[in-house]
């Protein structure tokens, strides 16, 4: 995956030198802002980059017609590379926007087992022996630090637009970056929904509605969507871009669902999130779901009890875990997850796609949905 | 000013299609999402859309050579109308954005009289008997419901940018739409760090830094920024949009001491805010830096003390709106108003701007920084 590597390379570039151009722009209003910057950096550094890399080859999937015999990609003109490196980075800055807010919602305290941005803001207002409430504070310059980040997200991608010289490749990319955008948001708000409101929805709905969230939070997000922007970006056809979302809707969905798994069984050192963390979040996952029907009354009782509670202590959660493996549900999620990877595979075996794309795209099916432990 | 009647009318009716465009695509999602298309449309109704009308004026500003004796705007062209209309339904919806944002970070429970949108989704979790913390869940759906806002008024400014003929008129005004997000952002931030640090600041900083927040905050983006942007979208000259920029901003500053008078003084029948609120919130404004240093030192104990406790009774209040009043700092305030509004009419006194927009605008300035009791 050398072209991978070089990828993530060059986005972390372009990033990189985005936050220099606005630095002094920041600086310029006050020195008092240096840690929009500085946390930006650091939000922006590292990371799997699975968006990027999806929206790379979702671009070089549509650059020639799927001739069996190239084994390595043409040599890449300087300025398309470009134009879809701002695409890609354009993502990343939209992810870690997302994240940023979704920590405060979440009342995540770590990100990547580092101190979450709300915590970093709150860390200065305790330094500083400021008045008024720390955690308010932190909280409130987080929202701002990924509302600045969602706007520097679209002058990426607006770069990434011009630079194109298909203007309706513009256009087409464009479009599907802010639907992208609205469904991604709306996702959100079906999870926090979920969790609030699971208890009032009769049974029989719970393991659809879970999907749902899935679906739109997380798969079209994380990989159908970057997809389908690079290919857009790259002028492909309908054909392409159908079978690119057909192979990006399942890995998406598995992607999640392995999420899932690593949320509750998860090793901390690997996760970079305490153990069980989605417990104690109360995350109304397809796991879950699948889970309550199959325990016995008491112990679903205490499932519903204790779910969400973030107190819970590590003899809680182990107990869940315990309840959770006993139940089988982890082996219907390992059942659905290869479903759904073997859908995804299909699904552009025989598509109009280029051959190295398609092999690089095989190939990030099985990183993103692989058993971790 | 007939014009701005038929714009405010024209950009209520370009929402109200944008709203209607979006709804099928939110409901295809899931129908739990309705409420976001109804808070939608209560937080984008009404309000008094300076940021538009300035928008609207600053393209007019451009659109002739500033010949006296044009005493009716010619004719407008509906292309050109609706690409203008565009921007300014983009500004609004951003605004929009701001204040469901601002709400959530100032604990303001009402907007304009009526429940701000984190109290509305509070109020779905206590109606529906939901688990877990129904001001969590406020919060949560409400930071979403900006982010989408945010992204919505994105896709309306990109609506103006691509309608306009004169490509380098719409990057133009693109680079204003993006250089006000991020100017507004980091005001907002420097508005929290000041409520929270001033203690720690040398008195002889603070009116200085409190000046500094009004610029950021208030005065570029509610009239400078959408006066420029009006104006590049009208393909304006340098010389015009340095005219209709050192207009905007004096009047700006004009405007937030206008408002922080309310803040404080204000009448909550006009304000649709409690009284004294700012009070509560401990906003450190001009006037406050002005008030401090003409109180005697135990009256000056007793504000910094009482500033910013959110549970302040109707006494108090009256207490602190007399100490204030007392110090003579309104009548301070009520100078620098002036002297601003005066820059501000000068600045474009003889500058290159049509006529028509030219009276508007003075108008306007009169009306946004004009004594309300």
């Amino acid at each position: 995956m050398a072209e991978s590597t070089r990828l993530v390379d060059l986005v972390q570039e372009r990033i990189d030198l985005f936050l220099e151009e606005r630095e002094p722009v920041v600086a310029a209003i006050s020195p008092d802002l240096d840690h929009f910057i500085d946390f930006s950096r650091y939000f922006l550094s590292g990371g799997k980059r699975f968006r990027a890399l999806f929206c790379y080859w979702g671009w070089e999937a549509v650059r020639d017609d799927g001739n069996e015999f190239d084994l390595m990609p043409t040599p890449l003109p300087t300025a398309e590379l470009s134009t879809v490196v701002h695409a890609a980075a354009a993502l990343e800055v939209f992810h870690a926007a997302a994240l940023v807010h979704d920590d405060i919602m979440d009342n995540s305290d770590t990100r990547r087992g580092a101190p979450a941005a709300h915590k970093r803001f709150e860390a200065d207002h305790v330094a500083g022996a400021w008045v008024g409430s720390a955690t308010g504070f932190g909280e409130s310059a987080a929202l701002l630090l990924g509302d600045l980040l969602l706007g520097w997200s679209d002058e990426l991608f607006d770069d990434a637009v011009q630079s194109v010289d298909d203007r309706a490749a513009g256009r087409a990319a464009r479009a599907e970056f802010v639907h992208m955008r609205t469904e991604v948001t709306l996702g959100q708000y079906l999870d926090i929904l979920e969790e609030a409101s699971w208890l009032r929805h009769d049974e029989s709905e719970l393991l659809s509605r879970a999907h749902r969230v899935i679906v739109y939070k997380s798969a079209k997000y994380s990989i159908e969507a970057p997809l389908a922007i690079g290919a857009a970006l790259g002028g492909g056809s309908a054909a392409q871009l159908t079978a690119l979302r057909e192979f990006g809707l399942p890995l998406g969905i598995a992607y999640q669902l392995r999420d899932d798994l690593l949320g509750v069984f998860g090793d901390p050192s690997v996760t970079g999130k305490p153990a069980g963390d989605d417990l104690r979040e109360g995350k109304r996952t397809v796991l879950i779901a699948l889970a309550r029907p199959l325990l016995p009354g008491n112990v679903r009782r205490v499932l519903d009890d204790l779910l969400g509670d973030a107190s819970l202590d590590a003899e809680q959660i182990l107990m869940l875990q315990t309840a959770i493996r006993e139940s089988g549900a982890i082996e219907q999620v390992e059942r659905i997850i290869s479903r759904n990877v073997g859908l995804a595979k299909e699904a552009i075996a025989d598509a109009p796609l280029s051959a190295v794309a398609r092999r690089q795209l095989l190939e990030l099916a099985d990183t993103v949905s692989r058993r971790v432990a």
